[in-house]
């Protein structure tokens, strides 16, 4: 255990179905294998344990991603690498969140065209919700708002999983977060 | 850092005014003396990080307690020391998150007589609920199961707080948590 603090957030955002989940999990993969410790703290997981009874609205997804920013900061404190990946629509919330972790904080944008993730639609979830069968979801019938400066874009349209993890690993070596 | 997993949790239950707050940061301090990594997550800041909006009927408190049960997994199979300091009421609730964290797991129960701390009375709470102007008040109209086998037992009428800080330290280094 050195004396340096070694934990930081690396906080992914993006619609549903934009690679969130994957490329967390390769992203854990490679940093468990590196020596990180390592906690992926994803929306489904979150929503059961911490955020049960919480709904969409604004100030529920609000409530419900100060929360994983709290556990993100109490993980990252203690030298873990705690990894967020929760679609995180608003803009003031996530750099809410950056702000509260005190700086470590690398904001992965998953990026894709809507009518990509549409048509393939993995859980369904596009076509209920433009059916209107599912109400507030994002990039539907409610907002999603791009980073402006995130540290790594991926675009899970034109790149494999493989190839978004080894671009956010890069950033982490490029910062010297990671060796 | 050792390969041996470091974490384990301290849990701490009893009334209000009991001394659970007050013990748990004299205990976080000698650990931290003694090189740990320790959070204290505290009935008063969990309520307001990670259950706003919950109340205290028993399915509310449930949920509240699950939610930091589910915060000291995270911290200690990550090398830190968990110490919750909350009320806790159900037994059956604090045996969850027992199992939950899977062993390293040890309940200070902080015994005080109801009228003792109806008396000292530190936040004025016991005035106003024994007057019936709060509900659901811990020890008057809202049940308290004490521990059936609790790994330490203090009692804030009898013992200071470090003489209760130094009864938890004790037992850790007895199970061999800590040296």
């Amino acid at each position: 255990m050195g004396l340096e603090h070694q934990g930081f957030t690396i906080w992914f955002t993006g619609l549903s179905g934009a690679g969130k989940t994957t490329v967390s999990r390769l992203v854990e993969k490679e940093l468990r294998a590196r020596g990180c410790k390592v906690e992926v703290l994803d929306g489904d997981v979150v929503r059961e344990n911490l955020s049960k009874g919480l709904g969409f609205s604004k100030e529920d997804r609000d409530t419900n991603i100060r929360r994983i920013g709290f556990v993100c900061e109490l993980l990252a404190r203690n030298d873990v690498v705690a990894i967020a990946a929760a679609i995180s629509p608003y803009r003031a919330i996530r750099d809410e969140n950056r702000a509260r972790v005190g700086g470590r904080f690398v904001e992965v944008y998953c990026s894709a065209p809507i009518d990509v993730l549409a048509e393939r639609d993995v859980k369904g979830l596009y076509r209920k919700a433009l059916r209107g069968e599912i109400k507030h979801f994002t990039g539907v019938d409610d907002p999603y708002e791009p980073p402006l400066n995130p540290e790594v874009v991926i675009a899970s349209d034109k790149e494999t999983p493989e190839e978004s993890a080894a671009k956010v690993i890069a950033k982490l070596e490029k910062l010297g977060y990671i060796k």
